[in-house]
């Protein structure tokens, strides 16, 4: 009975156990989460949620540890969910949990998550976006989500936070295919980490170049006539990750007006995949067990073609997908359903 | 009318003009574009398809166009799908696209397409699956498709080709973040690029020290007893990639037998993705227009929660969806259907 008053409460009262079993429970995609929150969802909305996207290696975790110091500094409390990228034979990360958040383990003001991407057919933003309200109903002040910055689903988590970071480090590659990575124009704030390698500077150059450029190709500068601010740091040796929160507040000042915007387009993506999630769940419920597969074979086959296969499905399997779903198909309880 | 007959012949014949309509009809999700592909599928099939992705900076473009000399130099066509990562603003990557394949574009043994990861709310992997179709179709050899690998589209691409190449680069950043970006195990062959820096044999032992790993961690070796090689290349010299197109033929000879199982993973990946887009249009198709976004709006400002508008879009948008789509709706023509 993971849904009594008193679990609920405790998640509520940002009792540790008790939001670690709430996020099993969204990532397991279990039957009771979405009831978990219809429940909860009336008390979130209060948290200022943090994007933060680069490459692999460009010490993204270092910085969200340190700006986690930064904010605990400020008197404010702490969620953290670091989205990893897994492997889609283990299901997890090769290497095990990284080592991270060393400083902030046993404070209770802070509270962390890693989670995998792997398997989120309804959404990785959905997960993220569920996990990220239980951490907003428990009283985190702030709510950072860190991702590595490429997939179309990663960037969205990111683009859609109250305040997106973009993390690039120096020299790694050549700097037009580290700016092609699609992630430059997310920006609200850049960081140049490992700020003391050589070409730091060349680094913050060619992201002003580029904001320069993204003006002009756009014909006109962001709507919000928000200049992104460019900021060095040293994450493993705290250096410059204070201007990066004071920069965080500018631009949360700055962009009041613009955040019930920002919020509303963070719940289309998600209504979107949900929808989308529970959709396809209702009309593969309908279908003979497997029958999705079998229809692959025969595309694979070419016996017919994958438009054809689709509305074969859809014609065969929308009998019931209008009707009240039942408990377990809310929040897609079906745990061999991976992609 | 691009559905003419002599514009699907002239697409068959492998017409340069008629495949970048033909693309180009799929990209912007055109109303004909499946029609198209129901007309050009019974002709798909024999190309042999090479999924190549890597971290941005490792020099995948660099790699895929030596590595197409050397298919030509094998008497092969080659036709190349490169998904670039573009910008959420522009709708294209922002330092326009890049100059690249520059030995290749006199060839007519050679075809080229740079394609944007943004917007394909029906899947990536749905878009570049057509797109491969549409080369297969029009007698290309060999299909390249280049990803950056990280987002779990980009991971499923690559994974559901034929053989899946991994590229890394010595010394980007620690070598753990390089091998934990979550591509490592999809790799069937990996390549070791810009091998005369300095870490390449360190970081070619990494990748055999994880592969040995992940064996220890999955339990066992992969099913296919398939031992990925570990190919050291200098692609811009092109050096070591003779041995990098060699290996692919190893592998495809090796894993014939597993080839069918593959093909029905990739048809299994891209209808449950088409049968979530056309689920979700046929849906909204019968809501008012906006109602999402309306219902995006009333869930920000927590009037609602998530699930319950999910669920209310669906019992109010699922009358007409068990219908007989209508044409435009089979591949969802909705230009202003971006998420």
């Amino acid at each position: 009975m993971p849904l009594s008053p008193a679990f609920i409460d405790a998640v509520l009262a940002g009792d540790a156990r008790a939001i670690a079993r709430a996020i099993s429970l969204i990532e397991d995609e279990a039957a009771d989460a979405a009831a978990l929150i219809s429940h909860i969802f009336p008390r979130t909305g209060r948290a200022y949620l943090i994007g933060i996207t680069g490459a692999p290696g460009t010490g993204k975790s270092t910085l969200v540890d340190a700006l986690t110091g930064e904010i605990r500094r400020a008197g404010l409390t702490v969620g953290v969910i670091a989205v990893d990228p897994t492997s889609p034979f283990t299901g997890g990360a090769i290497l095990g949990d990284r080592v991270r958040m060393t400083g902030h383990s046993a404070d209770p003001g802070v509270y962390i998550r890693s989670m995998a991407t792997r398997g989120h057919l309804g959404g990785l933003s959905r997960t993220t976006s569920d996990v990220a309200l239980v951490l907003d109903a428990a009283g985190k002040d702030i709510v950072i989500i860190e991702t590595v910055g490429v997939g179309q689903d990663e960037v969205d988590i990111v683009r859609t936070a109250d305040v997106s970071i973009v993390v690039v480090v120096p020299g790694a590659g050549d700097d037009v295919q580290a700016i092609k990575a699609g992630i430059m124009e997310i920006g609200d704030i850049f960081v140049v980490n490992k700020a003391d390698r050589e070409g730091a500077d060349r680094a913050a150059q060619a992201i002003a170049a580029n904001l320069s450029l993204g003006d002009a190709a756009a014909g006109a500068s962001r709507k919000d006539d928000w200049k992104p601010p460019i900021v060095k740091t040293e994450a493993n040796r705290a250096i410059g990750v204070d201007e990066v929160w004071r920069q965080v507040g500018r631009f949360r000042e700055h962009s009041a007006a613009q955040q019930a915007s920002r919020r509303t387009e963070r719940q289309r993506v998600r209504l979107r995949e949900l929808l989308a999630r529970q959709l396809v769940q209702r009309v593969e419920a309908s279908l003979p067990t497997g029958e999705i597969e079998r229809m692959a074979e025969r595309v694979a086959n070419r016996e017919l073609d994958p438009y054809a296969a689709v509305s074969e499905l859809i014609t065969r399997g929308t009998a019931t997908v209008g009707r009240v779903p039942r408990r377990t198909e809310a929040t897609g309880a079906d745990p061999a359903d991976s992609r």
